[in-house]
C-alpha cells in the first residue's frame, strides 16, 4: 500500500548517519570498533555551557520561545557574527533552527522553485544534494580536484552558473577535505558572483572556529566580500565549536526576506529549537571562550600525527587541510590490489567495506562526498584510538595483493 | 530579487504563533495583557523530569544520538502506548522527532505526491492546512458544525474520501474544541475507512492525557479498531501532558515503510531532538506520574468556571469539550454589533481584534481555526487571569451596541 512520496525517492538516507550506525551495530555486538566515521568532537560540552542549561532548567525557561530564538540569542548571534566577521547584522536577519543542518534545509526548503540549480562543489558534506533534491532543485556538482586543494575556482564557478542558479553553497572549512578559503580566493568567487545578481550564496560556516592553519583564521565571505552582505545567508551552529552536537542548535544571518520565510516556515514544521539548549547556546557564544584554543591545540596534534602516520602507508595519501576535524585520504593506489581471499578492491567504497571488515576500522568512503577514490577519517577522537587505527589500516593494507 | 519558493506562497506564519507574538509584543510595550492566546500548560516541567535533564547533562549525554531517538526514549515509547492503547509496536514502527509538530511534518512531507488530498476536519489545528500546502498536498476541509460537537461524522467522512486521499488526520482531543471522540464513533469511522484501503490516518493525540470528562479517558484510533493499525501513524509528545513545550520532543508509531521514510528524510533535516530532552522524555514517560492527574484536576475546575462566566456573557455561547485546556466560543450572537466608536462587528476576526484593543485581552479567532463564528480561550493559565478576562470581555460585551 505504502509508497513514500516522490521527492523521498530521490534521496537516500545521510551516508554519514548509516556509517555511523553501522560502527554502532559492530560495537554492540561486542566488536571493538576503531571509530573514525564521527563527525562530532569526543570532548563533553565545557562545564560553563552546562551550568548555564542547569540554570535555565531550575528556573523554569521550559516552555516555547519565540520560532526565531530568544532575544537573548538573537543578540549573542549578531554580537558574534559582528566579532567574527565586522558585519552588523539586525534583529530581522537573523534566526536560529534545531542544528545547522536544519538551518540549511530550512533554507533551502524556504527558497527553492523546482527545477531551481544549485552549484555544489566535490567534494561536498553529504546531506547538501539530498537536500536540494528533496526541495525539487538540481544539484549541479562542480568536482574540485586534489590538484586545486579541493577548491573551486573562479572558472569553475563561472562555468557551473546558469539563468538557472538560485544558490552557491560553500562550505568553509570543508567537511570532508579541511580546505579553507583565502581571503583573496573568496574575492575571486565574489568577483564572478557579481555578474550573476540573481545567485545568492549559502557559507556554511560550522567548523569556522576549528582552524588549524599556521596563522590568522578562517575568514567570511561577507567578511571578503561585504558587497555581496545581501546575497550571502551565513550559516553557523555551536554544535562543532563548543561539543554541543546533541543540544541541536544552529543559527544563520543574511538577507530579511529570506530570514522572513524561513520563520515562516519553522512555525509549522519545528516551532523553535530547545528553550534549554538556546540558553546553553547563549553562554556559548558569550561565556568563557577557552575551551575553542584549548580543543583547537589537540585537534593540530592529533591532525599532524595521524596525517605523518597514513603518509607511512604504502599506497594512501592523506591530503590534510587547515581546518575541521577530518583528513580526506587518497586511496587511488590501493585501487586494483586484492585481499587475501581474492576480493578485488575496485572502488573507495570497497576499501572502506575492507576496512571496517577486516580490521574494524570505521572510515566514510569518498562516494558519499561525491568525489573517489578517496576516503574521510576523523580525528575527532582519541589519540589512542587514532594510533590504534593507522596501525590497523597498516596493517590491513600490507595484506593486500598487488 | 528574493523570491520565497512557491511552496512558500501558499502558506501563512502559523496563526497561534502571530497571535502569541502580537500579546507578547504589546506586554513588552508595557500593556498589562490577559493573555488566553496561550498553547502551553502555565505549570513548570515537574522536577523529577528537570532532574532527569540535569543528570543527562551531568553524565555527558550531549552527542548526536540516533535519528529515531535513544534506545531508551524508544522503548519508554513503545510501553507507553501498549500501557495506553493495548497495542504492541516494534522498534522499527516507532521513532521522535522535535516536537509532535515536527513529527506531523515530516509525516506529510515524506509522503505526499503533489496533488494528495489530505482531509482536515474543522476546526482544525491551525498548522494542518499549511503542513499540507508546503508540502504539494491538497487540505480538504470538513467543516464539522457545532451541532455535531464539532466532530467527523461517518458520512461527512464518506463524502470526502476520494481516489486522491492519502491521509486522514484526526486531533483527539481537538485543538481548538477539546472534543472527544468516543469508541462507538471511532469505530463508525473505522467502517468507512475499511471502504477505502489506500487512506492512512494521522491521529494527533498531544492532548490525550488531558481529560476532563466525567469517566473513562481517551480512546485511540488503534484502541477501537485495531485492524486498522497498519494504516495509522499516532502522533504525541510530552509537550502538553509534562509542561515540556520548550524541550521539543514528539514521537510517533505506526507502518515500519512510513516511519523509515521519515527517518531517512530526518537524517537530512534535524539529525535527532536534543540528547538533553530526550532523557528528559524518558522520565516523563516512566517517571512518577502524580502530576498529570493534578494538572488535569485544575485545568478541569479552571474549565468550569471559564465556561460559566462566559455563558453568563449576552451574546457568547462557550461550547466546552472534554479534553485539552481551549475553550471554543460561539460569537455570533455578537456579530452585527457596532463598538463604541462605531466600528461595525462583522466577523469573529473583527470581535478578537475588538477584545485585544479594548480590554486587552488576547484570544484567536475560529477563522485561524477553519470555523467561524468562533474564537478560542485557552484555559492554561491562572484562575485570576481567567477571572479577570471573564470580567473584561463581559465589560466590552456590554460596550457593544447592538
Amino acid at each position: 500500500m505504502f509508497a513514500e512520496a516522490p521527492r523521498l525517492s530521490r534521496i537516500h538516507p545521510s551516508p554519514s548517519s548509516v556509517a555511523a550506525a553501522k560502527a554502532r551495530e559492530l560495537k554492540q555486538a561486542g566488536v571493538h570498533v576503531l571509530d573514525l566515521t564521527v563527525g562530532e568532537p569526543d570532548f563533553d560540552t565545557p562545564d560553563n555551557i552546562k551550568q548555564a542549561a542547569i540554570a535555565a532548567i531550575e528556573r523554569g525557561d521550559t516552555k516555547y520561545t519565540a520560532v526565531n530564538g530568544t532575544p537573548a540569542l538573537r543578540a549573542a548571534i549578531i554580537a558574534r557574527l559582528a566579532h567574527r566577521t565586522g558585519v552588523t547584522y539586525t534583529d530581522a536577519e537573523v534566526t536560529v533552527g534545531s542544528g545547522a543542518k536544519h538551518v540549511i534545509f530550512t533554507a533551502l526548503m524556504a527558497t527553492l522553485a523546482p527545477g531551481d540549480e544549485v552549484v555544489i562543489p566535490a567534494p561536498y558534506w553529504v546531506s547538501y544534494p539530498d537536500m536540494v533534491l528533496v526541495n525539487d532543485g538540481v544539484p549541479v556538482v562542480v568536482p574540485c580536484p586534489m590538484s586545486d586543494d579541493f577548491k573551486l575556482t573562479p572558472a569553475r564557478l563561472r562555468a557551473a552558473l546558469t539563468g538557472k542558479t538560485r544558490w552557491l553553497i560553500l562550505n568553509v572549512p570543508s567537511n570532508p577535505t579541511g580546505a579553507v578559503y583565502t581571503a583573496d580566493e573568496l574575492v575571486g568567487l565574489a568577483e564572478v558572483l557579481e555578474d550573476f545578481p540573481a545567485v545568492d550564496v549559502l557559507t556554511d560556516e560550522i567548523y569556522d572556529e576549528v582552524y588549524l592553519g599556521k596563522s590568522g583564521g578562517c575568514v567570511s565571505l561577507v567578511q571578503a566580500a561585504p558587497q555581496l552582505k545581501d546575497r550571502v545567508l551565513l550559516v553557523n551552529g555551536v554544535s562543532k565549536t563548543y561539543a554541543m552536537t546533541g543540544w541541536r542548535v544552529g543559527y544563520c544571518a543574511g538577507p530579511a526576506p529570506i530570514i522572513a520565510a524561513m520563520n515562516k516556515l519553522q512555525s509549522h514544521m519545528t516551532s523553535c529549537p530547545s528553550s534549554i539548549s538556546q540558553a546553553a547556546a547563549v553562554e556559548a557564544l558569550t561565556g568563557d571562550q577557552s575551551f575553542v584554543s584549548a580543543s583547537v591545540e589537540q585537534y593540530r596534534a592529533r591532525r599532524d600525527a595521524l596525517v605523518a602516520g597514513l603518509a607511512a602507508i604504502d599506497g594512501l595519501q592523506p591530503v590534510p587541510g587547515d581546518g575541521a576535524f577530518y583528513v580526506f585520504v587518497n586511496c587511488e593506489g590501493v585501487i586494483g590490489r586484492h585481499t587475501p581471499d581474492g576480493t578485488l578492491i575496485a572502488s573507495d567504497d570497497d576499501f572502506v567495506n575492507y576496512l571496517l571488515d577486516s580490521v574494524h576500522v570505521g572510515t566514510i568512503t569518498g562516494s558519499a562526498y561525491g568525489l573517489s577514490p578517496f576516503f574521510r577519517v576523523s580525528f575527532a577522537t582519541s589519540e589512542e584510538t587514532l594510533a590504534a587505527a593507522v596501525q590497523a589500516i597498516s596493517s590491513a593494507v600490507d595484506q593486500l595483493r598487488k
